[in-house]
C-alpha cells in the first residue's frame, strides 16, 4: 500500500479500529460489513467507510471488509510490524504496572530496560528485567537502539531526563509525568496526563447536575 | 459566577490552564497577561482570551488575569470544589500507582474503597485503605456515597462489572480498561485507554520516517 497523509482525528481513531477487528479476528470473523461494524463501534457507517477510505479499496461493494486484511493493514499503518524497543524510567507502581502488562509486548513494545533513582531497587528485577542506576542510561539507550522511552517520575525532574534522553537519540516519549515536555522537531511525544482526565471526568459529573 | 455552556474543546483545555496557574500561584504570581500565559503554555494569546472570555470578565485590559481569582474559578467548573467519593476496582499495579498518587486526593478525589477478586489480597492495605471482596462492593456504595468508580481490571471483566456498578448508583467511571463501556444516560465514563496512546505513539514516529 502506498503510503499517504492522513490526518490526526482518523489516526486518533485507528486505535480503536484495529482493536474490534482484533476482536472479530479472534471468533473467527472473516468479512464485515460498514454496517456491522457500525452496530458493534456505535458510530456511523459512512464515518468508518470515510475513514477507511483514507487506506485505499479495502472495501468492496456487496462484500464488506475482509476482517483479516484491513486488521493487518491498519496494524502496519500503526507501526506495529516494526519492533519498537523501550525503557521505562521510573520503576514505582505505575513504570510496574506498564512493564507488567503483556499486551504491550504482544504489539511489539518490547521493554529493555528500567531505570530508577532509588539505590535500593538496584539490582532487583521486574518481570526479569532489572532495575538499574540512572547512571547506566546514556550508554544502554546508544547499545540497545532504543526508540521510545517512558517517563514514570515526578514532574520535578522529567523535563531534564527528557532533555538527557533526547540528547542520547530517543525519537519517542510516551509520558506521564504531569508537565508539558518541549521536545526538538522529529521527537514525538504522547501525553498520559492521568489528573487532566479525572478532570474532565468531573466536571462532566458536576455539570450533569448544574 | 453563572452557569454556561462550554464546548467540550474548551474543557478539555481547562485542566491545563488549572495546572499552569497552580504554578503560578504557588511561585506567588499574583496577575498575569494574556500575553505572558501565551509564552508560558506555548498557545497563542488569542486563543487563551477566547477559551477564558467562555467565564466572563476575569480579564482586564491592561492589568491582565488574576492568578488565584482565575484559578479557583476554573478549579469550580472542574467540580474541584467538591469531594469527589471514589472506590477502585482492581488492586493490581495500577490500581496501587493510582491509590498512591496524592495529588488526586489534593483535588478533592477521596479513594474510599479498594475491591478486588483475588481473596489473598482482601485484608491488605493499600495506602490504608482495606482491599475487599466484590461482594462487598454494592453495600460498600451505597453506604459510602460514593460517585466514581475506577476500573483497573481486565477487559473480560470490565463490562459486567460496570453494569452493577451503574445499578448501585455509580454516575461516574473512570476506565483504565481496554473496552468501550455502554452505560445509560445520565452516567459519565472517561476512558485511559494506554494501548491506543501507545499506537499513536508508534504511529506518529513511523511516519515521521516515511
Amino acid at each position: 500500500m502506498e503510503e499517504k497523509e492522513i490526518s490526526q482525528a482518523v489516526v486518533s481513531r485507528l486505535p480503536r479500529y484495529f482493536r474490534y477487528l482484533g476482536e472479530l479476528k479472534d471468533e473467527g470473523i472473516e468479512r464485515v460489513s460498514s454496517q456491522e461494524l457500525s452496530d458493534i463501534m456505535r458510530v456511523t457507517a459512512s464515518q468508518i467507510r470515510q475513514d477507511l477510505n483514507n487506506f485505499g479499496g479495502f472495501g468492496q461493494q456487496g462484500y464488506g471488509y475482509n476482517v483479516g486484511y484491513l486488521y493487518d493493514e491498519i496494524g502496519k499503518i500503526l507501526g506495529l510490524n516494526k519492533e519498537h524497543r523501550l525503557i521505562i524510567i521510573g520503576a514505582g507502581h505505575l513504570g510496574q504496572a506498564l512493564v507488567n502488562y503483556m499486551n504491550f509486548e504482544r504489539r511489539g513494545f518490547i521493554f529493555k530496560g528500567i531505570f530508577d533513582i532509588d539505590t535500593q531497587l538496584h539490582g532487583t528485577q521486574i518481570r526479569g528485567i532489572a532495575v538499574r542506576p540512572m547512571q547506566e542510561m546514556e550508554q544502554f539507550v546508544r547499545e540497545n537502539d532504543i526508540d521510545i522511552a517512558v517517563l514514570t517520575i515526578p514532574k520535578s525532574s522529567a523535563i531534564e531526563i527528557a532533555e538527557q534522553l533526547v540528547s542520547y537519540g530517543i525519537k519517542g516519549i510516551w509520558n506521564f509525568a504531569h508537565v508539558d515536555l518541549h521536545v526538538p522537531k522529529g521527537v514525538q511525544v504522547e501525553n498520559v496526563h492521568l489528573s487532566d482526565s479525572l478532570m474532565k471526568l468531573s466536571y462532566n459529573l458536576v455539570s450533569r447536575k448544574g
